[in-house]
């Protein structure tokens, strides 16, 4: 019952990958694995491309954040901006500014990286790492793409972390971000 | 820029839903919708049941956890108790009582909902709710799946908070919900 290194004894080696579906977002593989009994099992994997989300906070306490609809929730939804990393070459902090520009019209002058974490561990290979904004510049240029619709939404900090409690913002990576963002904020 | 009511605007309208896999776990469904210009595009959507995660925590301040393979992100990861809700009719505070009962051998005496959210809002229909156990009853009885293979680890909640701290935790269930309790729990 202690933490310590067993990993061995749970590890379950992947014995055959197919792939069942290949799409535009997400493709979907089968795997059969080896159980640590010696048994096979499968396991059905999303695999997605890792993302990132950037809560952009104004020096007066305004936070920037996108409304947009959800059709695998059924819900319009107010979030914070974020995007998949476009290749293996654009790092987490290039593609955090760009997003944020992109969705926002705002330019980050200081990146702080706050978490990387796995969404749905259970079934989906995606990473999402967070960012704080601040120091921010206003361009007020938009850059969406063709397929993308989304608004833009600012509220207090104090706001967005009341929207929370009150179970008004439903997505991890909005609600992760607004807090461990406290720290740092002096709002 | 404000917060308000213009979902209308943003709807995205299904057309069409192809399931173009039906699994075990998780069913892929391909749909065709309307974008807000009138134009179609499409949406590959994961259909997965809602789930529950419990953190239990004694009153000396130890926090029961599991550890599991998880071939998606191909690591053996510390996390709380979890799993997916049975059927309609089974309560999440039920469900809650049966995960931490089969995993951990204990049953909470208490249970706090804390936060209900949508783990990968972009392509997954999976909500996640999260609960505080407390006033613990210790069983050492636990009842796992043929396929499941998880070892118990307990650690003070201080020490759990420090390794998110240093990134030692990677799901956002976990984090999540440990974050959260901070609030009732002195220690």
């Amino acid at each position: 019952m202690k933490a310590g290194k067993k990993r061995d004894r749970l590890f379950e080696p992947v014995q055959k990958r197919e792939r069942v579906y290949a799409g535009s977002y997400l493709n979907l593989d089968r795997l059969t694995i080896r159980l640590p009994n010696g048994k096979k099992a499968f396991r059905e994997i999303v695999n997605v491309r890792n993302a990132v989300a950037v809560l952009p906070v104004d020096k007066d306490g305004t936070a920037y954040l996108v409304r947009q609809h959800r059709p695998a929730i059924k819900r319009t939804i107010i979030e914070i901006p974020a995007g998949v990393v476009d290749s293996k070459r654009e790092s987490l902090e290039k593609c955090a500014r760009r997003e944020c520009e992109e969705e926002t019209g705002i330019i980050p002058g200081r990146l702080r990286r706050l978490l990387t974490y796995s969404h749905a561990e259970g079934y989906s290979t995606g990473f999402i790492t967070l960012f704080l904004a601040t120091n921010l510049r206003h361009t007020g240029k938009l850059n969406l793409d063709q397929t993308e619709f989304l608004e833009q939404v600012k509220m207090p900090y104090a706001k967005l972390l009341r929207m929370i409690e009150k179970g008004g913002i439903v997505d991890s990576k909005t609600i992760l971000c607004a807090m461990l963002s406290r720290r740092y904020l002096p709002f």
